[in-house]
């Protein structure tokens, strides 16, 4: 369990007093406000703060476009033709921030998003906390045999026992001596900032992340998507239930043309409509490389 | 006057309306919500929305820092402390959203601060109004004689009066122009995008701009500067006005550090030093070139 | 023609000093170095500077896979890979500096792309040349009847002739004006950052820009585009023929992936997974509103 | 000794084959690339590119500031002139390209350094090498007792001698059980993007970064201060020599404006001048918080 009954109990009291606001708000995401979602063992995802709704992205676009918008019908057919036309801009103009508890290899893949601001624990100044990842069994998984970037079938009997001894172990080993190396009890005690480094790099950090809905929704594209790493795939899974209570139209346009949509090359393009044309394509007659193949088949067919 | 009386309306609508948030609530910020402030002769600036306040600075600096940050007594302290340090992340916690009217050379000055989001009114999409900047005597201004990129005295007489007289006549031409090239009466009109380009440069845009509070801060620190031009510089005050109101604890920090502070180069440095010893420094024995002697001399004298 | 023959020497005696380097070098680019494209009838492109060409893209994508990805065949596979597959830092590996000058109104658009570095010649330092965007026949075109945001046919006869008239005479009188503004012969002179308030934006102005390839990329797809206004298009073919001869492995991804690519919606692909399956989809049957089924239709027929 | 002999024999062949180009060539950066500046105890600094020099900038500069700026008489005066007065975009015109090896807690806080682009060795689709920072003894420092982020006292000999072992034990124990998981011999072989978790946060990595004069000057700024971590400082410290040889003169305006200068607040330009008035100011007259004033009076004396 992440959060501690103080823990609870700020959230609680937070979530007891609202105020009045003149700005723009979504009841949606007043539901989600300060509460810990938990994610893997230790971890969450919790909103401190947002800016803007559905509408927002609609009068964004309207001061870009000026009345000529207005014959687009309606809210939800402006969102989804700014989507399909890469019209940035007015999703920029949502904001959100979050309160991430997230292991450390994680937060470095998540770190490489650079259009975001971050406020992280430090572990120079503060002392971190003794809780580490230990994958649960159904995600304790071999190396993929195919995909150097992947993982295959889930470890079993001895060889996944082994290996949650040895994570577990090597865990309170390095943190029982992370502790003996600042202790200041009859000796000097060695500086946090080197202290730190003995940390494995499944130790929880935790930080303030906040961006637009842009770059969310590109975060969410690339670690939602199916070949990204399971550890930050359920940060972003989480995330993206918030953000379709947050801004439903948004949401539904992204789904249907980010998360569900598919990129074809020039090649590709060609090979459909010779299929549609009603001739055979196949790898040879196709004009793409073996792996490019096996990625368009796993689409639409050999 | 800029607004309309149909836009005064949909403000007063706007503000009529207050909802319950759990969010953070800068009542400050509120009072600002969606009124014009008005700037040059058909400009504003409006609050469109914002988020957070002193205390979401303060929160995410004490999640960077832990516990440790516990003993700087008080957040104005912790604020001063983030400011003179340069910790910028912090101040990126709160964010703002401004409606903005202004000339387009202002905008294309604006435009150069790039870590922000920005919807712009379409001259490809829409017309535009015909609202032209002309500036009023106390901003009609010579070239300054020693800067180059200055002004100098004011313009007088005959010669104001035929500067007023060209901008007017142009602004006025120019825009019956774009009405008639643009025109289908009798004729196909041109296409938006290439008329737009008959307009002269004090002709008014609007657009949404959206940014953090450090960005922010680095704007005004830039345009409310006393060597930006003039046209600027008025929108920078009106905004400086606005943050103030919202986040005044990091408004005191920023006017001590930033715009009332100083930058000494290491020669600046050791001038001082030795002055403070008792000795004369002139500009033959300061080791600077004879424009940094002549600011340096106008803050710290002969 | 937009260079004086003492910008061509100039040229010239770039181009006669080589030097030797330990950089990669791209025989490419180098032809192209400091040499003028022209665009419009006043702009050109020229490039200034560059780093890195197609194996730089190779070494920064095995830095970041290791020895795994020997197994991609050759460079080109593993570029294409990279294109396929959105990972973009290795693109960003290379970069590119342009001499650019463009109208006012083209040079407003482009800033929109915030991942660059900009020096744009200073109206408010120095006088601007007299020097405007006068479309030529074949660009001279009306407003689109069903695009809000295109052209249409060309104007033609005695339309166009007063369009042109107008043009040129509206540009030519508020240069006048701006050159009698400055002027200090009997009179102060205006200062410099307010005359240029009087010119129309299609005057001239020129800046470095700087970018790297990824950002590039991004602004050819967006700026190259159909819908894109003609007078940005013909920059970024301009740039495109440049970037062909530099990363020639890089181009040719990107033309097959970005430039012929087609991203498809959940429901699009559905569409065509149906119309393979033997099934005939209108646009009743396809849960496409009109707009989305047209823009569907112009790629894969009713 | 951080490089191979394939490793030298590879830079000597590249350093072996100089190419012509018509590019800016800075001559003292020739005499750097490729080769590796040793940093630590197995980290390096290399150049793999870069772009433009000091004349680079000043030629950005005359872009933008146009004949005007001929009277600043010389390139030195021009780029102390951009430096003093902050403006930051003809510095943005050199960009220069890095292969860096450092420590994952070193990596954390460079890549907070966001305008910069980075490929990082992947340790999910590849191994990691058998190597960690292990402190010198002249770096082994307690924790300060005054500042709760920076180090005190050097460790002395029991605690300092148990700390390496510690420090060194839990590297190899936990880098041994990491090839463990790893091995396929007899069982399936753990993910690779799992196992690395396991490895503590002084394990080297690795990565190609590249970024502009502008934000390196700021990097260099923050992570080669005093406060700095030591194992930060040492690599911008070796890059800071590096970039004194690309660009003798930014450099050297850098150190004066910036590494040597100083900044005041609004008070502690009031309390020296009164000081240099004659008058006697305390931490009590000056106005200032008792953190304030110490660091005013470090650099100003009591």
């Amino acid at each position: 369990m992440p959060l501690t009954p103080e823990q609870f109990a700020e959230i609680e009291a937070l979530r007891a007093a609202p105020r009045p606001t003149l700005r723009a708000v979504s009841e949606g995401m007043e539901a989600h406000l300060y509460r810990a979602h938990e994610v893997l063992d230790h971890g969450f995802v919790r909103v401190i703060d947002y800016m803007g709704d559905d509408a927002a992205i609609v009068q964004a676009a309207r001061v870009s476009y000026g009345a000529g918008t207005k014959h687009v019908s309606n809210d939800e057919g402006l969102i989804r033709y700014l989507m399909r036309h890469w019209h940035s801009t007015p999703f920029e103009m949502c904001e959100i921030k979050l309160h991430v508890k997230l292991p450390v290899f994680v937060a470095r893949q998540w770190i490489r998003h650079r259009t975001a601001n971050v406020n992280e624990y430090s572990a120079r100044y503060s002392i971190l906390d003794r809780e580490f990842y230990i994958p649960a069994p159904e995600a304790l998984a071999a190396q993929s045999t195919v995909n150097n970037q992947g993982r295959g079938a889930l470890l079993q009997g001895e060889e996944a026992a082994r290996v949650l001894e040895i994570l577990k172990g090597d865990a309170a080993r390095c943190y029982d001596h992370y502790e003996q190396m600042l202790s200041q009890e009859g000796q000097q005690g060695l500086a946090r900032e080197l202290a730190r480094m003995n940390l494995p790099m499944n130790v929880y950090t935790q930080w303030y992340w906040k961006t637009d809905l842009h770059n969310l929704f590109h975060f969410l594209r690339l670690r939602g998507d199916v070949h990204a790493q399971y550890e930050i795939r359920v940060y972003a899974e989480a995330i993206g239930r918030i953000v379709k209570d947050w801004v439903p139209l948004a949401w539904k346009a992204f789904e249907d043309y980010r998360l569900g949509g598919v990129t074809l090359s020039a090649k590709a393009v060609d090979c459909l409509r010779r299929r549609l044309a009603g001739q055979e394509v196949t790898q040879e007659t196709s004009g793409m490389s073996k792996g490019e193949w096996r990625e368009f088949a796993a689409v639409w067919g050999e």
